[in-house]
């Protein structure tokens, strides 16, 4: 289709914003977040609201034109990024950032996909509510972006991925029909599950336009600690003490080892060191307690939660199964420490551009818990041996057994690791799957692990999901070149 | 194909157990829970493992028969009862009844579709863990009947419906393959969530053979209470003191108004009312603590979980929130009041076997709570000037918004019941979404909401169900005449 045609065609679509065409307004949407991909496209469109979404799929349907959504653009998957041709329109979700309605009696909320999640916390947050999913880009992604990739972040643990955070969804379905899922009900069994089926699908199905998401009592109080440990397996025998002397208000439990903060050392000013010395096996937690001066009992008596945490990590110090511990005493402690924990990608990207390397592998796996430390043992033994000078840095969600695993050049790039990585990669995945873990946790697919998915996907779901794909997109118009 | 045949093809399977050929002998197994479809089957088959049911849908696939896979045969809509053409193979999941592992650290089981709920209950509980689920029928139920129609329960409030219990399945599909999605992992987006479109899909997209559930720590107590008020609005109301008092700590919260003990009372044998009198809107509720001497703070200081009850009905009787209530005092006094709520179905079965009323309209339906009030009065209004003599009986979960909604004839029925009822059901779902509720909260579609669903059910949403049906199962053999 030639580029006046285009514009032509476009402008009948009668859009509140008119598309971007110039080439040179396309650097913030076509290049992802980790300047691995940068792609091309026809026209930005910016749609206001549903009814402009699903006349831009019908045209795009019609006429055979492929298409990307985008939300925030914070995909470290290349998700939301197009291809080079720049045949596909993108679609960008952001102006589409009302909130529809908010129930705080019901405790729900109804928003537009374009909305930054940071706003939604904000929002419920002014009536005591809370909404738990929580990430590093918070601030610049959008929530439709969330549900479409099935964001994890660091309160699942107790609330789940974002699929058990949505209660219903608007779709535009890849013909322009706009799909209506949108409820607040706990319970409907009226057929098939077709939500679920659109979260997590990385807009290769539809485009989600709108989402009603379930909201919490917002925690009176949070204590967040930082412990320092061994092994792996004592922070997992921590996990389980913690899990049963506060049951239901562990909020996050989050691993930072020491590589973790030599990077972050280097990349982060003015950073303040939780304890005197870096840590071996650092363990970021947050207790939540629902009452000003809340109380919990334990064999001795009852004593105020702070209180109680002493005397656990105090145990924990005496059976050697943690080495150093520290309590913040104040919301500004416990942010500057999040902050550090939440500027772990930032902080990567920062010690690359320092270096010369030109590639980091990067890696978001999840293991069953009583495997990680296994897990860990098999791929250094195998990391060593692969090639001389990598190093591998890794943190992530303990609770839920994910860990962003993360393989790069010790100060200079490794000969033949620029070709070798993708075997590196395999290799990984290999040591993954003999304990049962997946390669990707929460990051989803996009056009980085299409072939990791190809190779490491049980086939007969392989291949009920390309049925899926081609039932439901039968011209392929939606999200081209990822996931499948 | 002839009976004679069909013998000896089944024979050539080679099944553990060999088929029930005997009409005389399917009686069990043709024949609906609440005896509202009798159908008939060409032979009963009973695999043993996943291996001979993906023998014997192979088989079926490969000779175009048709196959209803049946669990414990519990459906309230017929879901698992095959119709008269007796064309049917019909298999049975009862000799599939191994737990495959448990995990107690990790907190999750792998079990067979043909294992009994309760015997999931039994088990965990032995280790200190708790499986939620929990409905009327959990003695006879099996849990992968349960997964295939997303069973709710009276503790969704607090643990959500099956979906959300379940980690991983393995499914047969409708060609005899096998797809083995079972896994422990609390993360993993690689790809379509196919787990959750079988999930609830009533056995029309494949049989579920193998499942992974979520467990939880098994409250050290739980706390009994029944109380009495005058609305459904003063109900709810109180939901929400006891929710913001008691964080994660309600695990059901049950409606059961004046028909319900009216019924109750009249079939239950040795039946002890909780309070003097028959209770207007009545109110079960459990409360539970992880400690044996559980604490939880209130604005006057410390106290135990019992006293902190007794000051918050205190405080809701002087404000005539509600009119009476009482604490069970033992777990004799709390199962016994349990025991009444669950034998809700039954009762109303005995109160119908006792008069002469040939019909009773069941509606499991769930509202958005703040709408329940309104569409209550709404509902019997328009029952009232449908037809003379009619009644009511409701009861549900009420903190989930799932009202049980049974109507039927007061002593005898009334003229013209018999035709109209159909109508009356869609004149009480029209209301039902007028309050954008659902006309099948838990219970599912099977045969009896068939029409429910292609009148109400979202048009694109229908047309897509449909899409997925006719892909996945494209020679229509999978339970046949249920869902769509």
């Amino acid at each position: 289709m030639e580029s006046i045609n285009l514009e032509n065609t476009l402008k009948a679509l009668n859009l509140q914003y008119p598309p971007i065409l110039d080439k040179k307004d396309h650097t913030k949407y076509v290049k992802d977040w980790r300047e691995q991909y940068v792609g091309e496209t026809s026209a930005v469109l910016r749609p206001v609201d549903t009814k402009e979404v699903s006349n831009i799929i019908k045209f795009a349907h019609d006429n055979n034109i492929t298409v990307v959504p985008q939300g925030g653009n914070t995909s470290l998957c290349g998700g939301a990024t197009p291809d080079k041709t720049g045949s596909s329109l993108l679609i960008s979700l952001e102006k589409m950032n009302n909130i529809r309605s908010f129930n705080v009696e019901a405790q729900t909320i109804t928003v537009d996909a374009g909305v930054i999640l940071s706003s939604i916390h904000e929002r419920v947050e002014e009536e005591n509510l809370f909404f738990p999913l929580s990430l590093g880009a918070q601030g610049s992604c959008m929530i439709g972006g969330n549900l479409s990739t099935n964001a994890g972040g660091i309160n699942v643990l107790k609330y789940g991925n974002s699929r058990e955070l949505c209660l219903g969804l608007e779709i535009v379905l890849p013909d322009g029909k706009i799909m209506n899922l949108l409820t607040e009900l706990k319970k409907d069994n009226t057929g098939y599950d077709l939500k679920n089926l659109f979260i997590g699908a990385e807009g290769t199905l539809g485009v989600i336009t709108g989402i009603t998401l379930k909201l919490f009592p917002l925690p009176k109080m949070i204590t967040t600690l930082f412990v320092e440990s061994k092994k792996i397996f004592n922070a997992l025998k921590l996990l389980n003490i913690f899990k049963s002397e506060f049951p239901g208000c562990i909020e996050s439990f989050e691993l930072m080892p020491h590589n973790f903060w030599v990077v972050a050392k280097n990349n982060i000013e003015n950073m303040v060191m939780p304890l005197e010395k870096i840590p071996e096996m650092g363990v970021l937690i947050d207790i939540s307690s629902y009452s000003n001066h809340d109380i919990i009992t334990n064999d001795q008596g009852e004593i105020p939660i702070i209180n109680k945490i002493e005397n656990v990590l105090a145990e924990c110090l005496e059976t050697d199964l943690i080495t150093d511990a520290t309590i913040c005493k104040n919301q500004a402690q416990s942010k500057a420490l999040w902050s550090i924990r939440e500027a772990g990608a930032e902080s990567e990207k920062k010690e690359l551009e320092k270096s010369n390397l030109i590639k980091c592998l990067k890696h978001d796996i999840s293991l069953p818990l009583e495997a990680i430390e296994a897990f860990h043992n098999d791929a250094q033994k195998m990391i060593t041996s692969f090639l001389p000078n990598l190093k591998t840095i890794y943190f992530g969600h303990l609770g839920d057994g994910n860990l962003h695993y993360n393989i790069f050049g010790n100060g200079s790039l490794p000969d033949g690791f620029e070709g070798k990585s993708l075997e590196l990669t395999d290799k990984l995945y290999e040591i993954v799957y003999k304990y049962n873990g997946s390669f990707s946790a929460e990051h989803g697919i996009g056009q980085l692990r299409k072939e990791s998915l190809k190779i490491h996907k049980n086939n007969v779901a392989y291949s009920l999901m390309k049925t899926i794909k081609n039932q439901i997109d039968p011209k392929g118009i939606m999200n081209p070149g990822k996931v499948l």
